[in-house]
């Protein structure tokens, strides 16, 4: 065993895996030096950098069987039907039940704002969304519909075949999103996930384009339940302490399935096309935690734009780049904030630990003294 | 004005246009001599001539506000997760609120029937089947789900805001399914819909191919709701009425939107991609309508073969022409069905009369004598 | 047999099959009264309607066994790879040879003209075309190009094998394009192609929407190698002269293989993913005339707008409908002038005679009578 | 600066950036203890590990500005047109020419071998092998052919306007592929390509899974042209080292621009919508090495089973990670095996260095101690 590998151990042993603390904390991936890529965050390093974005979280952790909840992202504070945004979802791997695809492929923008929750709780999730849309006193003679949203699946801490979401809980998450600080890890949407075979959650990241490139910002949002072998920039962390997919297949290890959601958030005006080619990037970022996209993964990424349809032309091709290489970068610092921000939850089938965020810096900082 | 459409005018004023009784005595496209294309129909001419399919309707009528219901599609009298079957699904034009795309695409089967409803109603009735299959004593560990559910608009005609769909229904729908002669017209997932500008509904219709070209069955259920110039085996009906779309361009006159649901089944042993392309086909037999697939038209085709995943090899491409021709013109067959056998139907908005049968019979009887 | 059927063929036997002298005269599909759909044509009812459009044709008939040639369609006057003009490419069925299709799928533009020629001839046409673009003095530093190039096969009547295109055919196809009037017929990329058992060819049409749609205009170019079961406006015409696809799966008959290449052009301000949708109504057009997209098919269309990237905002989604209208009907309407304008040809393994006009004529007289 | 950073500047001034004499000594990554994922390689680590697949090269390296070739892959030693296999092509970034895909997505196989070349040539060379596969006596009859050759561009090194790829190049490649070890680096269509900003190359490298994952084999074979930010096995080589794309908008770097072709090849039974999947993954590899995929990086992979069409029935989806991962993993490896390889060229517009092994190797020792 390389002496790397046993340090790490080492540090496990004499921390412990357990660290909500730290979690409570705020620990951030930044807070430990880990600065993915080459762009810099903003303000907030989260997806509510992109001017205008609003994040809701209603969550819900009943007992030990439910642990579910919904997260909502706004493109802005008006009336979505109204103010169209241009959109696209890129599917990475299809083996999942995100709602409203097929609209956003042909019309190449969102209607309605975009909600994440449970596999089974999509479709309560989208049908409480169009109630309370309708509902509003400008909507009025609107008979067409599309609601945009995704799931991962947290059958392991909930109990998901009840479906636990209510109206409540949507209206809730949609009422009260807000721009300004994102909470992350198990809330919401990300209240019952697992990923790399610690506990997932909500992460958020951003990144502001130096004004070369044209300064915009693009903002990252993740609910992280997927798997694979966690590598945490570049530290080979879930070989470290034996804990990877497909090990099974040579002794026995975690599953490399699970899911990954990714909303992708920009101020950059592009069309639908070329922000499919934005929120594949994001997908990048999936790939170097260590995700193979298994069979079992339903990974997708949407994406948006704030500069609403008919009010700008977008940008040409070639101005695109930095703006792919700001989704794959902030995306991969948005999913190591959602494993640091989790906390253990013991939950329908069983109880999953956080990531050790002492070993994980104690293995930081081996390799870069 | 062509003496041909002088003669349908007349027609129509002789027997005026509204003709629920004829379609309440089961007239058929074939009863008029109308035979799209070179094939042979099955026994019942219906998508029930492939062997195993099934299809249930739960319909409500309820005053004038509510004329909406669910049509349900098994490919089997077994339960569809265990014994999965491939399956794709097409999109045209994608303006419409279809749910599970995105894994049939990715694992190119079906594990739940196939549901057709109203456009708000598809989450609804997907939850509704979700809950109904997953209380089976087979599904207990079951955490995942992909239901299939279509949708076309009948707003006009029902209180689609509303949603008024219920679980009940769906679960009449599923449990109620049968093989035998499928019921067309205003029932089911048709109770309310337009084509036209005339009462849209369910449709059904089927070939099967000689047997030196494998013997196969293609069968084709349709929910027809949408728009255009209507042509019915090549008389121009709608513009001998003057009721067709873009006239309102021109003077004024119906609108080419509303969409089109066509469910393929068939008995050929075809993988995911080529049922996609058998599903692309039945799109030739509604542009022979009349449909050039307007803006607002969400148009798809969800095909399926009855032969379950992992039983067979699948045949090779150069086979697949014959099955290509059959639901093309089986698809334009349960196009004209449907229209014969709607009702009028007095709804939320307004009233909606059959296609005028007497006045058709005539002009097929002008241009053919 | 209905009358109407012996009547037609009354009237083949009377004036015979082969009417080269109608072709030669310039009948086109108007001059018989054949109007497909509501919308007006433009003044040539040509794609060189929409302005700033050129076509150019080179031709080789080379004693009986070469029939082929190269048709070069171009946005505008200037150098394209400059002024690039957003463009989609729709595969109606992938069994083709076209060259260029990811990267305009990815940038939504092209960069080239567009060359139409024979199947095996692609990519001579595509390394000519480089490299006589490459030479413009303005192209000094360019080492990436995309060039796009469709095709049909010619195989029956040309000897293909032997790939008989030239480079100087490609430069006499571009360098000679030019507005107004478009040869039609037995020429350039049409020279030896097949459609429905008759001659085939190159046809054109156009619409010119009303004003208060926008007053833009759709213009086709369509190269005719396709089968099926021929309909003419309505008419029948391949099943009342016993020619026609799959007959042989009951006695004999023509095959339904072939491709059909169509190019839409317009002066709408449209982007990628739009025109991708407007060349997809193209098959609309497609379908009506008897295809049914058999698997040996390879049918594909090329969307551009004129108007060049970055200079305008496009259309909104709702502003689209009568522009796929305009598509569908003006494809239908290019086939019928293809067919028309076509002279038999004696080519590498038999002859093809034109479609007969007198007896189509005699047919649509009798059926508007 | 962290330690680790400064120790590599250093290793790199003493050692020197040039390390041709390594590369031609044949250090492999596997060699500097550089091991991606959790599956062992094959026997010899290469593409070739899938029984019966033959690789073959033609280089051109014509003074200092002709430095191009020709690597072709075969499936099998038999004649690939009457003995087709399942393929699918993956489009990551489709800024390419790559020639084929429209027909390979239609009918889910090849039926050509598959050509690597340079970016301005794959015309020429798809020519080349029409022409030299026509040849073959079996081939009497064929009309219509769908060679699939892809590339990427070395007009830095190479002078690519002239495109000089000739048919006996192609001829020789093909003709001269053969099973065995694989040579690597500046070599085939390797010849002149650039690889974040140090000589890339020809790379490949292989994965069998264990025997109760079914113990297939993955090969990969990548033509290495494409940039970003280096990680080499999580060692980030290229910020170390100052040489990074979007570097320039802070001070000046290297462009992320270029593209990468790989090609898959495995023994498992697959149907080309798997395949799709499978190729898909190899993305993930190339992400984990540093490519967010830049607006001008034409990427794409090529997958194909060597088990014939219509000879077998494939895997069922839930048995795929497995080989998702295998896909992944090997494809990292094989591009650092490319880079390892490549040696020094003085070209076109100037020279391009290998990548420093040397401070490669004490980089890796450094953190792995």
């Amino acid at each position: 065993m390389p002496r790397f590998f046993s340090s790490i151990l080492l540090a496990v042993l004499l921390h412990g895996v357990s660290d909500e603390a730290a979690a409570q904390n705020g620990t951030r991936a930044r807070d430990l030096g880990i600065t993915p890529g080459v762009f810099s965050p903003g303000t907030l390093n989260a997806i509510t950098d992109v001017k205008g974005v609003r994040v809701g979280h209603s969550t819900r952790h009943d007992g030990d069987s439910v642990h579910t909840g919904v997260t909502a992202i706004l493109p802005h504070g008006d009336v979505v039907y109204h103010n169209r945004v241009p959109a696209a979802i890129h599917v990475e791997n299809g083996y999942g039940k995100l709602i409203g695809k097929t609209q956003v492929d042909e019309l190449g923008e969102i209607e309605t704002p975009i909600l994440l929750t449970c596999t089974l709780c999509v479709w309560k999730a989208a049908d409480a969304m169009v109630a309370y849309l309708l509902a509003d006193s400008t909507m009025e003679n609107v008979r067409s519909l599309n609601p945009v949203v995704g799931e991962t699946n947290d059958g392991y801490l909930n109990d998901i075949r009840a479906r636990p979401i209510t109206a409540q809980m949507v209206q809730d998450a949609l009422s009260g999103a807000s721009g300004g600080p994102v909470v992350e890890g198990s809330v919401g949407a990300g209240a019952g996930t697992i990923a790399f075979a610690w506990k997932g959650g909500i992460g958020t990241a951003s990144r502001v384009l130096p004004s070369r490139a044209g300064g915009y910002t693009v903002g990252i949002l993740v609910q992280t339940n997927y798997g694979g072998i966690l590598s945490v920039s570049g530290v080979p962390l879930g070989r470290m302490l034996g804990q990877y997919a497909f090990k099974n297949l040579i002794d026995d290890g975690s599953s490399a399935d699970g899911s990954i959601m990714v909303v992708v958030a920009t101020d950059a005006p592009l069309d639908s096309r070329q922000l499919k080619r934005l929120a594949r990037r994001s997908m990048a970022g999936v790939a170097r935690t260590g995700s193979s996209f298994s069979n079992g993964s339903g990974d997708y990424a949407i994406a948006f734009s704030t500069i609403r349809v008919g009010s700008s032309m977008q940008l040409l091709n070639q101005e695109l780049s930095p703006l792919f290489q700001a989704a794959a970068e902030a995306t991969e610092e948005a999913i190591y904030n959602s494993l640091l921000a989790a906390t253990k939850v013991d939950g329908h089938l069983g109880s999953v630990e956080p990531i050790p965020i002492d070993a994980l810096r104690d293995a930081l900082e081996l390799r870069d003294r």
